[in-house]
C-alpha cells in the first residue's frame, strides 16, 4: 500500500513559498508495527495500567472465565507536543459501552479500554444527556431554604447528612441500571483502562493482546475504538502551540501500522478478533471489509455506515481457514430502537455463539 | 497578516506528487467576517436558538439585569461532509464552567454557549470524573437482591419507588451544589446553548452580540472557548469519509475571521468584552495579549498559560480608551488549590469590579 502523508509539521518561515515547501518534503514513510514500537516511546502509565491488567486477567483466568478486551471511542493525534491542536476522529464511544454491558450480561470478563471521557456502561444512560444527573436529585425544602446559594463555601455546610431524595423520569430503569452496575462492581467483572492519543492506544493494545493471549481461545477481542490512520512521529511534533497567521502550516503525518496483522501473527494468535468498519459510502462497506478481513486473517469483520449503524451492520466472518468468507445482516427497525432495542444486543448474542464454536473447534 | 493555509482536502491521485501538488495549490485567502458569513451556510439550528436567548435577555433587561455571555470548551473543524474526522482544540471547558457560576453567584443572568459534551456548571464538579454518579447512588439491599442484574429489561421492573439512596463522597459539597443549582434553575438566570464546530460557533457569536446589544453596558462578553484558527470552506469538504493508504492526503484550511473586530465596532459596541489568550510558550503571553488588545480594542484580555493557567492569569486592561494598557497578574499557590479555592472566583471579582466600573462610565 502507498504510504500516506501529510507535509510535516514546522513552523512556516514566511520566505518559503508553498512550492518550496512542497519540493523539500521529504515523502513519509509507511512504517511497521516493529517500527513504531522501536521509534514512539511507551506512555508513562503503562506499566501501572498493566499491573491492574496483569491480576485482572490472572483473576478471570483461575475462574475459567471468557475474557473480551473492548476498545472504545477515537484516539487523538496531538499536533503539538504541549498539545492545544489535535487530529481526532468521531466517536462518542456508544457502541463500546453498549457492547460492554451485554458482554458482561454474557458472563464474559470485559477490559473496557477507552478514550478519557467517553461514554461507560452503565454511567452512559445518564452521561452525555443534556439532563445532569443533578436534575435526579431533590433536597428536601427545609434543607434547600436553608442551603448556601452557592456551591462555592461548602465548609459553611452543617455535617448533618443530606436529606437528598432520587426522582428520575425513568425510576424503573434506574433501579435496573444501578442493580446492574452494583452486581458488575461486587463480582469485579468489569476494568476500565483509559487512553486519549494513537499513541498511547498502540501501546495499551500490544501489551493487553500480550498478556490475554495466557487465555487462549476464551480471550476475545472487540475493537470498537476509532482509530486515527495518521500520527505524527514525536520528533516532527511543534514544542509549542503552533502561532497562526504567520504563512502556512505545512503538515506531514506518517500512516499508522496495521496492527492486526501481528496482533493475529504474534502477540494473541489463540484469540478471537473482531473488528470493525465505518464508512459513510455504503458502496465500500462489504469490499473493504472483506479486504481487511483477507489482509490480517481475523476471525469477523463488523461493517457499518455511519448513518444507519444503530439499524443494522454486516458480518464478514472467515472463523474457519477452509471457508471462504462469509456474509451476515443484523438488522432491527426504527420502531424497536424507540421502544429501547439495542442492536449490540444481537450483535454481543452473535458473537457469544461464534465465539463458544472457536472455542469447541480448537484443541483440546 | 499573512493568509494561514494549509493544502486543500481532496482525494489524492496516486499519480500526483507532492511536489506538484504544492505548485498547483492556490494559495488560501485571508477573509472577512463579512465574507464569511456571506459565503458559509448558518447552521440550521440558529433560529430556534436564538428564540430562546432573545426571550432570555428580554426577560433579564426587563429585571434590570447584567447579563454575560460565557463562551466555552474547543470548536472542530470537520475534515468530511459526513464527518468522521475532525480538527479539534484542546479544552474540557473547565474554565467557563467554573467561571459561570461564579457570575451567578455575583447576580448576573449567563448564556452559557459551551461546546456540546464539555463541561457545565454544576455538574462540571461530578461529570469527567472517574466516578460515575452511580456511586453516590445505593439501592436498598431488599430490592437489590431481587433486581435483575442487567439494565436491558426495564419492562420487567414494577413500578413501585424506587428505593434508592445518595452516599455521595462529600455530602456537604453535593448539598451546597444541589442548592446552587436548583436555585438557578428557579431563578431562571442560566441558559445553556451548545455548538459543535467553529462554524456553528461563529454564528451563534455574532447573533447572540446583536441580540445582545439592546443591554448596553449591562452586556459582557467572556469568550472562554478554545476556537480553531482554520476552518474548511464547506466547498473544499470531502463529501464522505477520506481513504487512508492512497498516497498523500492534502489540506488547504482558510483562516477563521479575526471576529473579534466587527464585534466591538459593529455588533455590540457598547458591551464589556473579555477575551482569552492560552499559550504554552509564556514568552509569548504578554506580547501576544497587548497585540489583541491593540487590535481589536475591546476592554480585557485575559492570558493563561497552559500549564499554569489554574495557578495564575494576567489581565491585560484597556478600560479608557485615554488610558494606555495596563497589566495585573492574578495568581493562588497549590495549596489554595489543594483546598479547593478556584482562581475563578478572583477573576470574576476583579471582571464584576471592572465592568462595573465600564458601567458607571458611560453615557447615563
Amino acid at each position: 500500500m502507498a504510504s500516506c502523508s501529510i507535509d510535516a509539521v514546522r513552523l512556516p518561515t514566511p520566505s518559503r513559498s508553498r512550492a518550496d515547501s512542497g519540493v523539500e518534503t521529504p515523502s513519509a514513510h509507511h512504517i511497521s508495527a516493529g517500527e513504531y514500537y522501536a521509534t514512539q516511546p511507551p506512555p508513562s502509565t503503562l506499566e501501572a495500567d498493566m499491573q491492574k491488567i496483569r491480576q485482572f486477567i490472572g483473576r478471570h483466568k483461575e475462574a475459567g472465565r471468557k475474557v473480551v478486551l473492548i476498545t472504545s471511542g477515537g484516539t487523538t493525534v496531538p499536533l503539538e507536543r504541549n498539545v492545544v491542536r489535535f487530529l481526532d476522529n468521531f466517536s462518542a464511544g456508544t457502541r463500546g459501552a453498549t457492547s460492554a454491558e451485554y458482554f458482561l450480561k454474557a458472563g464474559y470478563a470485559v477490559i473496557f479500554m477507552h478514550r478519557q471521557f467517553s461514554l461507560q456502561p452503565f454511567s452512559r444512560h445518564y452521561s452525555h444527556s443534556t439532563n445532569p444527573f443533578l436534575d435526579f436529585l431533590e433536597l428536601e425544602p427545609a434543607h434547600h431554604s436553608s442551603a448556601p446559594s452557592s456551591p462555592l463555601n461548602a465548609s459553611e455546610m452543617t455535617n448533618a447528612d443530606p436529606l437528598i431524595t432520587v426522582r428520575s423520569p425513568d425510576p424503573a430503569k434506574l433501579r435496573s441500571v444501578l442493580a446492574a452496575y452494583k452486581d458488575v462492581k461486587s463480582r469485579g467483572t468489569l476494568h476500565f483502562v483509559t487512553f486519549v492519543t494513537v499513541n498511547e492506544y498502540l501501546w495499551l493494545l500490544r501489551a493487553v493482546a500480550k498478556e490475554m493471549n495466557i487465555l487462549g481461545r476464551n480471550a476475545m477481542y472487540y475493537l470498537a475504538a476509532a482509530v486515527s490512520d495518521f500520527f505524527l512521529p514525536l520528533d516532527k511534533m511543534s514544542e509549542h502551540k503552533i502561532q497562526s497567521g504567520k504563512g502556512s502550516l505545512v503538515l506531514e503525518m506518517d500512516q499508522v501500522p496495521k496492527i492486526l496483522k501481528p496482533m493475529v501473527d504474534e502477540w494473541t494468535p489463540h484469540g478471537f478478533l473482531i473488528s470493525f468498519k465505518l464508512e459513510t459510502d455504503s458502496e465500500l462497506l462489504i469490499p473493504k471489509a472483506r479486504a481487511a478481513l483477507d489482509r490480517y486473517g481475523h476471525q469477523v469483520v463488523i461493517g457499518n455506515e455511519l448513518h444507519r449503524r444503530k439499524l443494522e451492520v454486516v458480518f464478514v466472518s472467515h472463523t474457519k481457514a477452509s471457508e471462504k468468507a462469509t456474509e451476515k445482516w443484523l438488522r432491527i427497525d426504527e420502531e424497536a430502537v424507540n421502544r429501547g432495542k439495542e442492536i449490540e444486543e444481537d450483535i454481543i448474542a452473535e458473537l457469544v455463539r461464534e465465539h463458544a464454536t472457536w472455542i469447541a473447534d480448537g484443541p483440546s
